[in-house]
């Protein structure tokens, strides 16, 4: 694995995608649509929201990356997403896979199977998601919620990145990324994150927008130092977990190198 | 009816909750999944969001609580929420229906009596849901909203109540607990609160995180003291209704004994 | 086209509408609903989401006027919302069609086309989406955010509002009212609004409320003005997008005449 990105390599993937202002494809569940739209806004990132059958192909086609997620599946929902990232492979764009909930059901965990398999950019998730797809089953989450650390689920996300062929970003307290050769832990975010929903699913469809500007694990990594710092700066912020998202959103619209140097640190 | 909860017997409550942090599945409409969800983790509790019928029955096996809601209901979720049910009965875990606009339409209305047949620990509506659902047909509401005041409905919970063997959360300026038999006053709450969508909805979720805790009644009374005086607490921290819901969120989260004490009230 | 309406004309719209508080059934997307329902409700309406083909008849029965918007249809949710605007047209109620991302993909555009083909009171777009609309196919989009300014589609503008019988409110850093016979221009409103999602469409659901107590043509003035107003308010209260949702319901919440009159201007 090539050496740490700097924070100014970081910053510079920042300022690319404030310039080009990437479209990002989300099919994504209920709850986390409106939070992840106006994450994707305040980053820099434009954002559209369908899941039709009739239409995802053909955004798919006009988007520069495409964000799915499970949380709220159910097979119409599912076939929309096959036919997406089937075009959106087929044009050469990368995609994030977010399986919420893997483990928890088996549907859920078959689904995330067969979307893991067909080679995501990037596979997101918490240490049950992460274990319980990498084929170690009985990991167990609680429902969406991790029941293990991250620190448990390394060598499971580097076995499924080899599998799948793809970069996996798991998190936790702290957040790793695996390309299957090495490992980088990113140090940043808070430990009020978890009470607020969907910020996972919102990291997910930010890590979408820096695939349009990078390669995947650059991608990854920049997506959990600038979403990292972001939630550090929020945090700071509030009092409890209500203002989290609309502060977070604050944050990355007015992120600067010198906060995400300040904010979020990598290690080997 | 047994005596009045006092406010450290509902502290209590929320410190199990808090404890044991139940996981509360929800089964609930679009517009107050992210506000649910949000409330049930600054409340102290795990939140999902699901109705695939391929999984609903797992979820109600994982969860602790279930939280049925009908406000965007159509007939595949319906079903959903039916097999749901099944199994949380099946399993003895306690559930909550909320009949949103019980009594707009045949339809809501037909719905709602099929759900209330299969005896809900505990029915949390307005007026308007509450007089409806109770086979006061004609009473109706303007929409989703009561047009009747609760006093004018606590006969009707008290009957539903009984036909049900459910126990009655009926909400208003004064909110009521019925079991049939008896009636408590929970004097907590803002008249700015109906001014912010779904707040009623999350409130749903909140009395399904308490059923985990406590029984029907203890768990309806501590739910509507514990929600209200967080609508209270933060109706004094803002100017509109805007920031309400990120606000309520905070005060549950930080909620202590003394504002407990100080912004609820019950009598008989 | 008559004289331009006065900020008093548009003030008492709002009084009467605060007055009436008419009942607005939305059938719009998930992205935008609970955003939607809350600025209704700050700005003195009542909000029905429902979408079930077995009640919208209903719903469009007892509401004062329908909003319709296809940011993340299907078909189902299509055939609602063409049973609800007949049962609408039927009783003679108002509604608004909000075109979104017309022109992003042929599915859009051809729903877009069939329902405007049904002569909505009010049509609200950016310049893509009207453009689009109006038959310039190729105006192009960028997903559901516009590529052209808005006043590059005033000719467009005019010529949909007199095909379809329609008044045409065009959003955009100024915002246009066409009746085909002529335009007015809004100003108001702040660059930051659009890296909030869907306050364009909860813009739509506003302008629907107006429907129920103004014609078309002084409802989507009275609509773009009142809500671009409370943008111009809300945008000096933040840092960022994150909170401007919330300060936008609170100033609609706290609109008065003295912050109308100095917020929004019209011009011929």
């Amino acid at each position: 694995m090539p050496d740490l990105p700097t924070i100014d390599a970081i910053y510079a993937a920042l300022q690319d995608l404030r310039a080009r202002r990437p479209l990002v494809h989300n099919i994504t569940n209920y709850v986390a649509m409106t939070v992840s739209a106006n994450v994707l806004l305040a980053l820099g990132a434009s954002a559209t929201v369908v899941h039709a059958p009739e239409e995802v192909e053909d955004f798919a086609a006009i988007s520069d990356a495409l964000a799915v997620n499970i949380g709220t599946l159910s097979p119409p929902w599912v076939s929309a997403m096959q036919a997406a990232v089937g075009k959106a492979k087929e044009l050469g764009k990368p995609w994030v896979l977010d399986p919420v909930g893997c483990g928890a059901t088996p549907y859920r965990t078959l689904v995330s199977a067969k979307l893991a398999a067909l080679s995501p950019s990037v596979i997101r998730g918490n240490a049950s998601e992460i274990m319980s797809l990498s084929g170690q089953v009985g990991a167990g989450g609680k429902g969406v919620d991790s029941s293990a650390r991250a620190e448990e689920a390394t060598d499971a996300a580097a076995a499924l990145a080899e599998r799948c062929g793809s970069v996996v970003a798991l998190t936790g307290a702290t957040d790793y990324v695996s390309d299957g050769a090495g490992l980088v832990a990113i140090h940043a975010g808070d430990a009020l994150m978890p009470l607020s929903t969907a910020l996972g699913c919102a990291l997910s469809a930010v890590t979408a927008a820096f695939t349009a500007v990078r390669p995947p694990r650059e991608a990854a990594i920049a997506a959990l130092a600038v979403f990292g710092a972001a939630g550090s700066v929020a945090a700071q912020r509030v009092r409890g977990p209500g203002h989290l998202p609309a502060e977070i959103c604050d944050a990355l619209y007015g992120m600067d190198r010198a906060t995400l140097a300040a904010a979020a640190r990598l290690t080997a």
